[in-house]
């Protein structure tokens, strides 16, 4: 039997994002994000939504370039935090001694210690509400050789990313492997 | 050390959304998108984006309305399928005894299997690429009560949504709990 619950924005999975940008100063700068996701094969195109209250939205206009930082679990407290804090008043690189490093393709910062980046470009600006859509093209995707398999290529269960659950408000890891896709259901046809 | 792998489509972790549409004969449809999320908090807005060449973009345009379905990974099989076949020639429910459930709310039907339905109103089409982007307005969440926790609130370890990783391509559960949001990263500041 099915309740309705009302209009929540609650999608399963939502996935931690951690957005980097330059400053006007230079000074990097990251938060965390979980309205976004890939919205586009050709060209490769990753969207994230950012209300324009955040020091990071104005940093964004300006540049028209931020990384996409995916984080391990074992960064669940940075992760975290970057999301409580603002840019405007603290330095979350000094505070949890992450390390940035300069982007050789946007005017961006990645996080080093993060496995897994993808550098943007901005394309598209969407005004929907009090979120603001930016359509980054993905310029180059950076992957630590630790989470990458046998082939080079990255594996989920080595990167180890969060998953956010908004309804209770808690972070979770990946689980099992339960089936290939493209593939699975193919006994259905 | 970080590797370069090029402009690839990947953000961990990736959702696997069953959108369900009615054709212009009334025949209820699904398909499966990986391309998508929460995009806005008010309105409540979900985005999700199709190829134009799907048979469910033009029952989108047509009725300015649809239907996301989180399914349980134990319909990771059908969650495949759903992605493998074109509702322009076959009638995915009666391929998998799934049952469609006309929306109250929408022009649009839902799985009654599936534990967690979004009901979405088109709000906005953003052409970008390959892809066009459809963002909803959530006009409601329904959720079966299988699923919920004591306070009614949907709970993930019960949900058991399905995480697309496309390096791999390979479905994944959720993990176990890592942390409280909006609260582990506190002890940093």
């Amino acid at each position: 039997m099915k309740r309705s619950i009302g209009a929540k924005t609650i999608v399963y999975p939502a996935p931690i994002l951690i957005v980097g940008t330059y400053d006007k100063k230079g000074k990097p700068n990251v938060m965390t994000a979980a309205w976004g996701g890939i919205c586009c094969s050709k060209p490769p195109c990753v969207t994230v939504s950012l209300r324009k209250a955040t020091y990071s939205y104005g940093s964004i206009v300006e540049n028209k370039a931020y990384t996409i930082n995916i984080p391990s679990e074992k960064y669940v407290k940075e992760s975290d935090y970057f999301g409580l804090v603002s840019g405007k008043t603290e330095d979350k690189f000094a505070s949890t001694g992450l390390t940035p490093v300069k982007s050789d393709l946007v005017h961006a910062p990645y996080i080093k210690e993060f496995p897994f980046i993808l550098e943007c470009k901005l394309l598209h600006t969407f005004e929907i509400g009090l979120h603001t859509q930016f359509i980054g093209e993905i310029v180059d995707v950076k992957v630590d050789e630790s989470v990458t398999d046998a082939n080079g290529n990255p594996d989920i269960e080595k990167v180890k990313p969060i998953i956010l659950a908004l309804s209770s408000k808690t972070y979770h890891g990946i689980g099992a492997k339960i089936g290939d896709a493209w593939s699975i259901g193919r006994d259905i046809k």
